[in-house]
């Protein structure tokens, strides 16, 4: 089953000048010439828990195992080069659900111009579970990591937050693109993207950077889906709390210095809106400012629970 | 939890000049610099249909998780580079599930000066799936492929076939070195590993390669385990047709002119036995040849099964 598949793929795929071979040997050959520093990604989604497959349709699961991965390589400042594709298929339907996954996947990976090289794909009595591997290429400025912020920079943030479950979690725009334009122009000295929420995010940041932070609650751009979701939920979650720890908004956390802020906020380099939601300090830990005061954030969103 | 696994995984590592930045950030960094063509690979295991996680000691299933990668890259005739790893782990005992794995791949990974770059770790309801995806770097002579074998070329292989489940499957050498030194010195034209068995794997390069081959079935090294499980089996099945069926050999099978073959098998110039099992032929279609003549081979082994 496994040949038909590489060769249906084989057929959609366009050729790709960075693929020396593609699909179908034991391993993909990239061409990497002049690519000194790669990055390289790798995140597996699975049913039940990234996605409910009963309820989706397919091809925007391929689409968002995708896009999850290129958040990383956009919180790195990283253009996409090649992909490969792991899926582990429940046996009933599994070609049809190979095929719908890779459809979703195909038009994403041509708007960033990344060669899917290869794949494994595994049949098994087991839920669908795909891992994606990315492999990017970072800007002469170098990567963005997350251990770069330094006490004074600003928390600026693309985008909005909060009530991705009711739409955005499958439908987002992983910020390449923005993170590139951003960190070739501007001295940015840390990102991350925001995929478990982005009071917990920022609080990784600030771990990696042996800094804290402090939020200003009334700067924070909340989604509209946020508002949707408190409301539809009433169950006393403001739309803050959701946009402080929803998770998947695969939005950017960037730590800027003070006078590159400023100069970002007021040249506005990209579309998507930016926003200086805070600042990040000498003292470890997380505070947000609000109305009535300083108060101890403790970071909320999504974390894989085993033990 | 994630982060108390990564604390403890960058403690075990140890530090490798070609990771810029290892695991902890949105990505690895690599330093990749004179590595003009890179190839890709990915695998995904899964219990229950590549090991039987109750019976087995996890140390070993991530052992051979990283082994059967390795295996591809020997394939392409390329050195492993770097590593990234995603698991989906059960719930319950996964703490101690995911360091037993690492602890399988570690010694693994120094024995062939890989870098383990990073990895995602997911928690879920179902059973454990581990996929690994390598990154590799070709030597001079290019990339082993599937595409190249020409009629008259002799079928070469590594070591011996046959009964892999009752030991070799976990315990098997990928023969990187082996593919390194034997391109490098003998003009091969094509080769591919034996994951899932001697004559459907065989098959396979045939396809690639827009050709046929015949076996000699006098030639074929069969392992002593191959004997074994047909006295133990019992079921009518040979030796024979274990060393052509069975699959987890992880040996290669190499497209090699006929002079080029002759001297190899001269020089021996790897401590693996190599031999040569057949040529390889215009006429598509497997054949073997045996004491009452020439037969039609139907290829067999595993194949994952989905509709």
């Amino acid at each position: 089953m496994e040949n038909e598949l590489i060769a249906w793929l084989r057929e959609r795929l366009p050729a790709h000048p960075r693929l020396r071979v593609g699909p179908g040997d034991d391993a993909a050959v990239l061409r990497l010439a002049r690519h000194d520093d790669c990055v390289m990604t790798v995140d597996l989604l699975t049913d039940h828990v990234d996605f409910e497959l009963a309820e989706v349709d397919p091809r925007r699961v391929g689409r968002k195992a995708l896009a999850v991965n290129l958040s990383d390589l956009a919180a790195m400042a990283a253009r996409p080069l090649a992909a490969v594709i792991a899926v582990a298929l429940p046996r009933t339907g599994g070609m049809a659900l190979a095929k719908a996954l890779c459809e979703g996947m195909i038009p994403l990976a041509e708007e960033y111009d990344l060669a899917i090289a290869g794949g494994d794909t595994n049949s098994w009595d087991g839920p669908l579970a795909i891992s994606i591997t990315l492999l990017g290429q970072t800007t002469p400025q170098g990567p963005l990591l997350r251990s770069g912020a330094r006490p004074g920079d600003r928390i600026v943030v693309t985008g909005s937050f909060g009530g991705s479950i009711l739409r955005h979690q499958f439908d987002f725009d992983p910020r390449v693109e923005e993170a590139l334009a951003i960190h070739q122009r501007y001295g940015l000295h840390a990102g991350i993207d925001v995929s478990d929420g982005l009071s917990i995010d920022l609080a990784r940041l600030c771990r990696e950077s042996r800094c804290g932070a402090v939020l200003d609650a009334s700067t924070i751009p909340i989604a509209d889906d946020a508002r949707r979701l408190a409301e539809e939920l009433a169950d006393g979650s403001t739309p803050l709390d959701h946009a402080l720890g929803d998770g998947e908004d695969f939005e950017l956390i960037l730590a800027v210095p003070p006078d590159e802020a400023e100069r970002m906020l007021a040249e506005r380099p990209v579309e998507v809106p930016l926003s200086v939601v805070g600042r990040f300090t000498e003292e470890p830990g997380l505070w947000i400012v609000d109305a009535t005061g300083r108060h101890e954030l403790t970071p909320s969103g999504w974390e894989h629970e085993f033990e």
